[in-house]
This record gives structure tokens, sequence and C-alpha cells, in this order.
């Protein structure tokens, strides 16, 4: 049996961007408990050359949105990069989900063969659909999640993989 | 058209896996570089109960390896834990990716809808194998391998998106 690149896609980045939301939620708990400023764990960054928190959640959501978009050949919608807040940036990922929920799954039903041209610099890098999911959109969506979590594994936020893979939730 | 869990799990594992290869490379390089022992690297954690690179790469390997083989139906080998150089590392995950190019795409036929369960301390998690694949196995390959490349970026070697997504190539 063959799957649907709905199913590798849009449900996948719901899944992660749903796991991130409860970083979120647990990095806004242990600031009250620490008496730390949640924009401490906004700006903080893994290296100097690497984005901090706030941008790595953005990306991670326009990056799920953008890429399911673009698999599904409709237009995504336009989020604008404004949220100062761990409570800003929650509903942000929420409105990316309901987005990634809101795209019916027969929308993909072409979506392996589709030609993608994703914008990168001065040049334009060319996928089919299936190609696009696995080396583009895939690791791209996961880097972004992963690196907003290890921003709070280094600062001291009490996470563990069972957050990361389950979002808080028993499997 | 749907596509192959095959696609979505062996392909995606192998190209990300050949990428954590090519930051082990340019690590092993920068050090050489900066005169700095790889060993440093090796040992290096974001914080200090989570796990240092060594074991980062192992286990994206084991993740790898071990979550292809349950969608195919076969027992993974088993690799023990011995590596203490970059090279060695490079050369698991070598083997990992020639593992992982062995299993025939044929294998994951029912591989969707196949009964999977992994063992999580006291207790058994159960998936179908779809499931197992979008909320386990892609979250759990991508994590390490994306906590290995922050690890590294952390300590300064000289790595960018570019080399997440593309190994180095030209995309």
């Amino acid at each position: 049996m063959k799957v649907s690149m709905y199913a590798l896609s849009a449900e996948v980045f719901a899944n992660t961007l749903n796991n991130l939301a409860w970083f979120l939620e647990k990095a806004a708990n242990n600031a009250t408990q620490r008496k730390i400023d949640p924009a401490v764990f906004l700006a903080s960054r893994l290296a100097p050359d690497m984005l901090p928190l706030t941008r790595q959640v953005q990306i991670a959501c326009d990056l799920a949105k953008n890429s399911a978009s673009r698999l599904a050949g409709q237009e995504p919608p336009r989020f604008e990069d404004t949220e100062t807040t761990i409570e800003q940036l929650r509903a942000r990922i929420a409105r990316t989900v309901d987005y990634l929920k809101s795209i019916p799954a027969s929308a993909f039903a072409a979506a392996d063969t589709r030609d993608i041209k994703v914008p990168a610099g001065e040049r334009t890098l060319e996928f089919k659909g299936l190609d696009f999911l696995q080396r583009w959109a895939l690791p791209n969506v996961f880097f972004h999640v992963t690196t907003a979590y290890n921003i709070l594994r280094h600062n001291g936020v009490d996470l563990g993989k069972k957050d990361f893979i389950g979002g808080g939730k028993e499997m």
C-alpha cells in the first residue's frame, strides 16, 4: 500500500508544530518558576551567527505553511513576523496548524510529481514534489523545530525527548 | 498519486545521514585548522543532561536502521557503540546507509499498516506503520541529526543551512 503526500507533509508538520507549541508552554512556565524574563529565551541562540528562538519558531511555521501550499498547488497566506512574546508565537503556531488542516487532502493528489520552485538567494531550486518533500521540506521543518527545542534545553528548560516526540501527551 | 513508505523512510534517512557524514567531515577539517582535538567536539553537549555528539550520531544511525527495519518487517543488524573518532563515526554512518540501501523497496509494501512495537522504558509503544513513521521515526531521526549539527555550530564549526539540506552539494 502506498501513502498520501498529505499524510507525510501537512499531517507531519501539524504534529511537530503542536509539539513546538508545547515546548513554548513549558518554557513560559519555566521562566515564571525561575523568575526569568521569557524574552531572554526568545533572544537566545546556539551560536552568534545562528538565529534566535523567535525566528526559529517563525521560520518553522513558514516552512510548514509554504511547503504544504507548494505541494498542494495553492497560494499560502502571508504571516507578518511581528511576534514578541511566547503567547504570540503560540498563536502563530496555532494559526499555521489551522491553515494546514484547512488544506483538503485531495489537493495533494498530484503532489508527488508537481514542479516546485524555491527561491534560494540568487538561484531558484527546482524539484519534483516527492523530492521536494524528501530533501527540502521535511529536513527544513524538523531542523527549525529541533533547533527551537535545543535553544530551550541549552537554557535549562525542563524538556525531554518525550516532549519532543509526544508534546507532553502519552503516546 | 500516492508514494511509497520506502521513499519517505529509507530514502529520507539515507539522505540526512549522508549530510550528517558531511558535517563530520567539515568538523574534522575545522579541528585541524583551529588546532583543536576533534575529541572535544565529540564530547560536546548543548546541556549537561543532553547526550554528546558521539551518542547523537550513534543514535541517529540506530533510529534510521531500526525504524526502516521495523517498517520493512525485518530484523536489523546490531552495531556496537565503540566509535571514538570522527572517522569511525563516519564509517558507522556509511555502514548504516549501506544497510538502508540493501532493504528492497518491495519490503515496504505493507509498511503503512504493519503493527510496530517500540520498547520505551517500562512501557511498549504500539503503532501502525504510517503513524510510526509520522510521529516517531521521522521526528526522531531528524532530531538527532539536527542536534549533532547544532553541537558543531555551537562549537564554531563553519556549517550553514546549505550543508544541513544539501550536504555541501549543489542542489
